[in-house]
């Protein structure tokens, strides 16, 4: 990759704070290059803020920093920008775009964290390249930066010397893959090791997303036909059978569907049966037969294949990471259960029109 | 639980720090209070050190204190003690554990993370009580405090007011918990979308333990025989086999793995097996059967049952999480692969003799 010195010698990382900037996008990825360190990294991490000052975090903590902006001297390795609550004020703040632009210059990676990807794109750093960032964030992004192809799903991506990763302790994930790129992997399974975190966790950002709600439209037809869906998504929502219900032709249906909802019907339908499923697994006890079929897949096959190919995993795994901490901690305090096999899920591109 | 005021009101958080102590053992639980702040909880969060100065983490950065320990004066709804990489001189610090005391009378629920089991065990608050701490210290703890019951698997364990979390992240875990316990499931499960991590993880803590090394033994007989075992775990070790191989009974050869390894040999032999299979998971890409042929376990599903049973995943999951990271990365960024369904395992007490 963009490894100076692959394998061995040392890496320096800046990373860029400002107030209100989230706490975990900071520190996150400072606990794992300098853990890095513990297992033959050799990371000089420093914390700059734009006057050299400590910020407070959107947290309330007081975080000091090592340098101002401007004493950054030389190149450094990966520079680090997270995110913010306030990313609608910042971007519009062009003494700290033009930061970003200055630090990025001097960077030989430069790596965004959550809504740190905003930065990135209102400073023109992401033109033209993939990116990701928060999912409750991502359709923002591919529609203020359209020259940005945004990865909804991905927990992280890497094009050229740019990364951006998903919300707040993706960072983690982002900075582990750095970690293997400078010293291999093994540096950094033990950095994961160390910290009790993942190599690589099962299954996209999707399966984190809240769940939609209905489109607004005044289109009083389709509205009943969205909202008998949503009532009830076991029910039959075959393309003949919401023409029906609305009154009006099949073609009129699809007509209306993509004009105002976007999508087909059929993929409407299935994303309210998905989310629906989500919400199943989340809080009740329902065996999987009776979840697909008060859902609308029918066998609990369906649902599974509906599951992998738009979350990255089975209603068994999705269930097992979401549910409710309380239930398992019955007892011992220790709840696990997970089976895992493999699968793949292409990752989708919001492409802004 | 605790809960002082179920459901709504507010919440005092007080988190301890300390020169030396572990950043994210820190950021992590206070991220998730705050971020809960976003969805209905309303916490009050404050970090006290014990002149109000602010303190010089582990991984060098600075960080802010509200309050010196002198200043909290109401109780707190829930404390939380860090831990650190020093944490061998911080137990004969008896300043530092009046301290750990003194905050711990005046809080209805005390949580430690990582090696801040150590404080909270020196200050003799976990006595007779279970806890568990990081996975490379738990043997440690267990040895140092036998009056403490520890759990090595556990992500987390509840017992009474006193909570325990595992190394670093775990902290995460925990004070998800707590908001639950504090303001529900769905205002945790936003807190955890929001920060995208898990409700719950697959598995428990040992999935995340290094291998162990043979032990030490003076024994040369033994010696042999442990060493062929580490040396080939596929080939025959059945007790019979090796009697044989070191020229003594089998008798002979039990009383030695309880006298010197502290198991039967059985149970050892498994746990090399275990050890050298995940080696294989983690780093190759042999399928299966191979891994299982390679490692003595005959067949998959001889591989899969003790998986389940030691780790709490079966082998592929164990694969998917701790493979490296670089391999799924190519082409796209997104890498992401895992069909979980439900296992079960028992947490296996360290009983300190």
């Amino acid at each position: 990759m963009m490894s100076k010195h692959p394998g061995t010698g040392s890496h320096t990382v800046t990373v860029f704070v400002f107030p209100g900037v989230r706490l975990l996008d900071v520190t996150g990825p400072i606990e794992v290059f300098t853990t890095a360190n513990e297992f033959g990294g050799r990371y000089r991490v420093q914390i700059a803020s734009q006057d050299g000052r400590e910020v407070i975090t959107s947290a309330g903590t007081r975080l000091g920093a090592d340098v101002s902006v401007d004493e950054v001297q030389e190149p450094c390795d990966v520079l680090v920008i997270p995110g913010g609550p306030e990313w609608e004020t910042l971007i519009k703040d062009d003494a700290l775009l033009d930061v970003v632009r200055q630090l990025d210059e001097n960077s030989r990676c430069t790596a965004s964290v959550c809504t740190g990807a905003f930065l990135l794109a209102a400073a023109g750093l992401l033109n033209g390249r993939r990116a990701t960032t928060h999912w409750r964030h991502a359709q923002e992004l591919a529609s203020r930066f359209p020259s940005v192809r945004v990865a909804p799903d991905a927990i992280f991506v890497q094009d050229g010397q740019m990364m951006t990763s998903a919300g707040v302790s993706a960072g983690i994930d982002l900075s582990l893959a750095l970690v293997e790129d400078h010293y291999g992997a093994e540096v950094a399974r033990s950095v994961a090791k160390d910290m009790v975190v993942f190599m690589q966790r099962p299954g996209g950002q999707s399966q984190f997303s809240v769940r939609s709600r209905a489109p607004h439209t005044h289109q009083q037809m389709l509205r009943r036909v969205l909202d008998s869906v949503a009532e009830n998504p076991g029910a039959n929502h075959t393309l003949t059978a919401m023409a029906r219900r609305a009154g009006i032709s099949v073609r009129h249906v699809t007509r209306l569907f993509y004009d105002e909802v976007g999508t087909t019907p059929a993929r409407y339908v299935e994303q309210v049966r998905l989310e629906a499923a989500q919400g199943l697994l989340e809080t009740g006890d329902d065996p999987m037969p009776v979840v697909a079929r008060r859902t609308g897949f029918g066998s609990p096959e369906s649902l599974r294949r509906a599951f992998v190919r738009h979350l990255g995993v089975t209603p068994g795994a999705f269930r097992a990471t979401f549910r409710t901490a309380g239930r398992g901690r019955e007892g011992s305090g220790v709840h696990v259960g997970a089976v895992v096999v493999e699968a793949r899920v292409d990752d989708e591109e919001l492409s802004a029109a």
